[in-house]
Parts: structure tokens; sequence; C-alpha cells
């Protein structure tokens, strides 16, 4: 799997780093440890001391600082010793790794690749907890799987239904017809109208269109907004976008990230909910239990897939009508990883 | 270590295989998935879907098809797609590959070498629940160790007087002195009489000479026949094969097939019981308890076994004189790889 | 990680091979079976059989021999084989390799080297359950790291202001200043004194002087004597060794033991208590509930610099002033290690 690097890459939920805890995580096979600092800034840094290599995500924050609980090494947020305990010097070359950090929408983003890069405008617009417009419950779910093969998932919902034929109650619609697929330029936006078919059970029981749009965007990202319109609308926009706010139910959100962690493995954060047009704290958890049910079937098949593709590495994948999306983002990972390793070069 | 491919392994058990639940294994390395088609047939084809390698065991039988849960291609027995969701063509190339499987005695076989030389006469002749003569229980052991080391032990009963001196209540005889072995043209075949000591806790009280044959076949099949005869046939024989008929008590068969499974494991399946002359449920169930604590006992020293071979891989056995049956079938076993391997240049 | 072969390693404790029951123990990634003879003393041998390399540890003693339970072959403390079952004849080649044994100091050591040279004399001097002078508790602790790391930890104790800053209730004095380090033929000595801080909770409440050396000897012993002096003695001595007779108080002795097992897994034996002058079974107690503490921290840490390593095997350390013991040790083991491999060509 190739992955592309100067990207932001959702390390937590902001509520996983709370009190003075560090936090350590694998992102894209490095060790990184996340902590706060006085003013309650998330930091990260190269999770691994300098002195012998202990994880400093066993370490003590002290101020802006974190310190190695090994041997005392202490760091300042730029990674650089600033002390070591018994010892007058420090070497210049007595430094490890930090990362561009940004907390936006209740996740913590880290920036894996070039610092000089790091570009807050690439933070895909996913939507937190303190949006006012939604009310979201979430989750996070390891898998045993790699990064790309849960894109792959998400970038083709043809598998809704059979993967979730009975915990979404999604009908053949969603294989038989294909979506409108379009190119962005850090991902893809997959849209379809469903008619007469209600969909998740978030439905009236009256027969209606419903609309759902999502940008799947680098490094792994769906922000999918959806929502039922009175039965004609569909075609009387020609299939074309409609006014969120001409929606009448269902309404609602869901942000998603996948992050490499190491090797075959992979973290997958998920919030979901009704607009407050829409539904209540209520409809928010009985969607999430749903969501839940969801996803622990899409990982077992998708880790069923790993394990089959372990037992035998070199085998190829034969791409569907329905592989529209998959093949268009895996291009452009292609491309941009492509590109970043020329720029090293 | 090396096996023979072109022969009927055992993938499981009939009961193994109900309703329209597809049953994932792995038979040298293989991923297969057995389901049964409209009839009850026993299908088995490779489980890796063509789309995205998911594993067909996942799956969802359609009458003699079988549809790929993922993204819902369908397979029939043959192992082609026939339908993909969402797409009117199905390319050529769109096939797993279907093995031959056929059921007999309580065993599902699948060949695992060539289609055209597949010959349903190499079956071994296995004792099923079917046969009106015997009262069998059975059983499946799942060992962390190779296939071959399970083979040897089999082929080499003298491990009775030490592995199972309790279980089975063995004594020095099984150690001390050397059984016939027989080539055949697909395995050997074991023989021995031992006079004076009854062996398993079947026997009466009173003196008698006990006859034991076994064939070891083909590719890890083990068929015994056991039983008892007044004292003084032996003799009266010159040690040779005694008439079944004339058995006086303690008859007993049991069928064992041992299967690589994926790398340094195998699975075991075993049946053991009396003959209807001979005892009853109740002493079928005496008897699988006894073989569940001997089975136990093997599998701990070969797994011990395998750990040390682990260890160092490159390590010589040194074969004694007991390892006669051992030398044999190895012997076929390479000779039978080997001629396979010439077939394929 | 380098190790020297000609020296002593601790395979266990004396208590650990009780009974008839053969101990199976892994050394440098070398397996081996302890068992003990009639009259009690330890044998070891290589723990795998010459036949089909079974687990001996799985084996039975008999007298002074030692019988492998799968196929009945029986070695005696020379690793000879002297019986195969069913056959007359021994091959000369059926041997396994013998080991060097002493129980000495509550511990069995294992000469790992080249027999020629193994010296008694090398056992480094611990203090064993049977010393008048000392009332010890023990411990055995299993470690998911290179013994190398765990060696590193115990040469430089400036760890105790950060690792044990709780459990052992150790001050800044640790880290900030250093000890001083002096060579030893096999090891190194590494002493200091401590003033107005107590040390471990084994001090009384007044103000003192505190004395602790410890040899830190091939292949990974480390033997520590520590205990208070009246307030000024440090400073009469010009900081000098004191007469341990004109101890005060908090008199302890720790004997403690790395073993490498297998890749990187290491074993890890303890001992410590006070001296009868200084305490009793209760403080005993008391103190091995400390070490315990103190100990899980230590694997703590150093099981999270070794899942660090694994990640990224390449990385260098990079020394510091507290590593002055760390550094001299590991020159001496690899300059022991480099005489070995130019003697062995």
């Amino acid at each position: 799997m190739s992955y592309v690097r100067n990207a932001w890459y959702v390390a937590g939920w902001s509520t996983d780093l709370v009190g003075a805890a560090p936090l350590g995580v694998h992102i894209l096979g490095e060790r990184i440890v996340l902590y706060r600092g006085v003013d309650g800034r998330a930091i990260a840094l190269e999770d691994r001391c300098v002195h012998r290599l202990a994880p400093l995500s066993l370490g003590r924050c002290e101020g802006d600082n974190l310190r190695c609980m090994y041997h005392g090494l202490l760091f300042d947020p730029n990674g650089t010793t600033i002390e070591i305990p018994g010892q007058d010097m420090v070497p210049n070359s007595a430094r490890v790794r930090s990362y561009p950090v940004v907390e936006r929408h209740s996740w913590i983003w880290v920036w894996m690749g070039d610092k000089q890069v790091a570009d807050t405008d690439l933070i895909p617009p996913a939507v937190g907890f303190d949006d006012p417009d939604y009310i979201l419950g979430h989750g996070t779910l390891d898998y045993e799987a790699s990064a790309g093969l849960i894109c792959d998932n998400l970038l083709d919902l043809s598998h809704l239904s059979y993967v979730h034929a009975t915990s979404f109650g999604a009908g053949n619609q969603w294989a038989d017809n294909q979506p409108t697929v379009m190119p962005l330029e850090r991902g893809v936006r997959i849209s379809r109208w469903m008619t007469a078919e209600p969909g998740p059970r978030t439905q009236t029981t009256e027969p209606l269109d419903r609309w759902q749009s999502y940008d799947f965007l680098i490094p792994g990202v769906l922000l999918m907004f959806s929502a039922n319109y009175p039965l004609g609308t569909a075609d009387r926009l020609a299939k074309g976008s409609p006014d969120p706010d001409d929606a009448i139910s269902g309404i609602t959100f869901t942000s998603q990230a996948v992050t490499p962690t190491k090797g075959a493995t992979a973290r997958y954060f998920f919030s979901w909910g009704p607009h407050v047009r829409s539904g209540d704290a209520a409809l928010r958890d009985q969607l999430l239990e749903i969501a839940q049910a969801a996803f622990a079937e899409d990982r077992a098949i998708i880790e069923g897939q790993q394990r089959v593709i372990d037992d035998e590495p070199g085998r190829q994948v034969m791409p569907t009508k329905a592989d529209k999306g998959v093949v268009l983002y895996n291009r452009l990972v292609a491309r941009l990883s492509a590109e970043e390793a020329a720029v090293q070069v």
C-alpha cells in the first residue's frame, strides 16, 4: 500500500488526549507521542528518546515540555532536548522529530510529510461535536487490516447491499445502480439519488427521494451528507444536487477517518448523527448503534480479505464497474505519492 | 515437508457442513470453501473472490451457487463468476479454482492435485458412521505442528510404551518388539500379534492373543483393525493374519486422517469404536474418552517436537529400527511428490 | 546483542528443580533440560532427542539418566544415548550436548562456552539463602526484551529518580550526581555515598550517610551492598569505602541475574533482604514487595524500549554522562566476545 505523506492524518479524538497523560500512537508506521502544553494545545513528537530509545509516551508532561521517564531527559515542543540530568552540556544532535498538529472538528490532525508545505487549508472539513447543526455520536475501531482496504470499502458502497443488508437495511439499489463519481483535487465526490428506497432506518414510511453525497479525501477521510426529499425531487433536478435546506427528513452527517497505523493495521474513527431539524439525542444513539453493528460487519469482511491477501500476497484484484471511485482515488494516491518521492530525490 | 498433491485429503466430517453456511478450510496452504448444492452434494472452490480477494467462506449459498457477500459476485459450482452486480459483462477470466470433492465414509474428501487424474478409487476405505458393523465415536484436533510429524507418530507405535503408558495402558511390548511392516502401493501395512498383553482397556482379564493391523495410506490416513483371539492363535497362524470372524472380543476399528492445513499446522480427524459383536454405545464412549486423553498426549509431545525443530530447523533426525514404517512411508511420499513435480515440468 | 559464552549463566533457582520433573529452559537461544541425578546433583543436557528431536524436558528421570518419553531413548548425564528400545546397537553419534553445571548461592549455574575452560572460580559470589548473615526474599520475572537492555538498566541507576520515584522513593540525587565507576576484570564496580538522603524505605528518620556499592559481573549478575552510616562518615572517609561492620542500619544485600533466553526475551532473577543485624522476616517481606513493584516499573519501560527498537532496529543510542558504567561494561562484553570468536577461528 502506498500513502500520501503530505497530508493531515487523524491521530485521535480531542477527547482522547485529556489530563497530563501523553498518548502514544502509530501513524504510517511512525511512533508519535501526543501531549498538551500549558495552554492546552496539542503537541506531537517522535515517540523515542534520543538517549536509549525509550518511548516518550511513558513520560511525564512538565508544562510545555515532556520528560522521558527512563533517565529524565526533557524535550521541548520542538523536540529539542533541553535537559539531561547529571550532565551540563546537551549535544546539538539531541533532538527528536516534531510534527505539525492542528486540533479541529474534534479531531487531532498530524501532518506526516514535509513541514515546509504543511497547509491547514488541506484539513478536510469534517463536522465536529462543536457544530451547532448536528447531534453526533462517535466511535473508534482498530483493524487488523491495511488502511487501503478500508478506504476501498468506503469508496464503493455497492457493498451495502451485501455486507449491510440487515444492519443498514440496504436494498439492491446500492449494488445495481452506479452513483455519480466526480474527481476532486484531493479526492473524489460520490453522489446518488435513490428513489422509493428510504435507506437507513431514519426514513418515514411514505415514498420519497433520498440523496446521499460524500467526499472521500486524502488521506482517507469520508464526509457524507444524507437527506430525504419529496418524491419527484430527483427527477425535477435531473439527478442534480439538491439544496440541503429543502430536505424534509432523515438529514444526517457522518465524518469518518482511516489512519494507517503500523504494517497491515489501521484505526478507524467515525461520527454520525442527525441534523437538529431532523432528530435528537435519542435518534443519534439509535444511529450509532446501527453504525456500530454495520462497521463490525465491515471489519469482519475486510479482516477476512486481509488474511486472504496475507496467504498469497501477489494476487491481483479484478476491478468492476462499481469500482470507479476506488480506481479514481487510488490513482490520485499513486500520483501524489509519486510526486512526493520525486521531490525527495 | 513435502506432500503428495494427487490425493484425496479429508477436509472435514460430513456433519461439519450443515445448513446453508459455507465452511472455510485450509488444505496444503490453500484456502478452500466448502458448501452444499441444492441436492446436498458438497462443492469445493478456492476461497478467494476474483474481485477484491474477499473470502467466499463469508458468503451466502444460493441454490447451487455461492455469492460473495462483499460486493455480491456470484459463483457457480465450477468456480465461474455468473453475476457481477451493476455490470452486464462478466470477463472470461473471472473464475476461481474448483476442486473435485467426494463425500464418503462420513468424510468430505478433496482432491488437491491435477483434476485430470482425480480417481475416486484412491479414496482410502475408511469406516464411516453408516457402516452397520461398527459403533463409532469421533473427534477432531487442531495441531500447531506439521502434518508430517503426526504421520511419523502414527507410523511408529513404539511410542505407545512411553507417550501412552497410562492412557492406553500400553506395556513395553510396543517398543521392544517390531511389528511386521509391508509396503503397499499407496502406503504401508503394519501388523503385529501381542501375546498375553491385552492392549487397550478393551480386554477380558484372561490371557489371549491380540492382533492389530493398520494400513497407513497416502495422504495420511490410518485404518486400523484390532481384535482378540484365543491364546495360541498367533502361534498356530505362525504370526500370520487371522480371520476377522474368528475374533472373540475387543474388536474395534479406528479411522484417522491427518490433513496439512497451513504452514506448520494440521487438523487431525479420528473415529473409533467397537464392532457390534463386541461392544455397545457405552463402550464406544469409554473408548472415545481414552482416545481423547491419548491424542492429547500425542499432541503435547508432537507440538513440543515442532517447537524444538522451529528453534533450529536444520537438525537431522536419527532413524531407529522402530522407524521402518516411517522410513518406508516417507520414501513413498518423496517418490510420488517427485513424480508429480516431474510431470508438471 | 552480543554475549560472552565462556561464563556461568543462571538457569534457575535451586528450588525450581524439585522432585523427578525435568525442567526445560532457554539460555542464549539454546534449549537446555535440567534434572537431578540420584545424589541430587543438577545435570544439564541439550533439550532435543537425537532420534526425532522431541524435547527431553518432557522426559522422565530414571536414576542418573533421562528418558525421552516419545520413543524411549535413554540418556546418561554425559548426553550419551545408552538405550534405544527395540534396537541392540546404539550408534556412537547418538549423543546430545551436556553442559557444566554448578549449584551455588541458591542458583543453578550453567556454563555456556567451551567446556575445557569452565572455571568455577568465575561464578559470581552471590548471596544465597544459605548465607547466615542475610534474610532474603526472591522472585523471577520474564521479559519480552533483550537481556542487554536489562543490563543497561542495572548499570545506570540514574533511572531510579524517574522510573522508581514512587516505589523506591528515590530522589534526584540518583540522577544528578555520578557514582564512582571502576573497572573490574569481569565487570564494573559502581559505588556512591548519598548524604542526607536515606534512599529506599529502609531508613531511619534522622539524617545519615548512605553507602551503596555493587559489582556488575559477566554475564549479567548484580551484587549490591547498601547500608547507612552516621552522618559525616562519607566526608571522614573522603568518599571512600566504609567498613561494613560500622554500618548502623539499613544493611541489605541484593543479588540479581539477567539471563538471555531466546531472541529478544530474558529471565530476571533477584533476591533482596536485610542483614540479620538490621531487620527481620517482616522487613524482608516489605522489601520484596517494594522490589516487585519497582521491577514491574523497570519491565514496563524496558519492554517499551524494546518495542521502539523493534519498530526501527537501526537507530543509534546517544550515551550520556550517566552511562559510564553501561559503556565500560558493554566494551568488556564486546572485547570478551571478540576474543572468544578469535579463539574459535
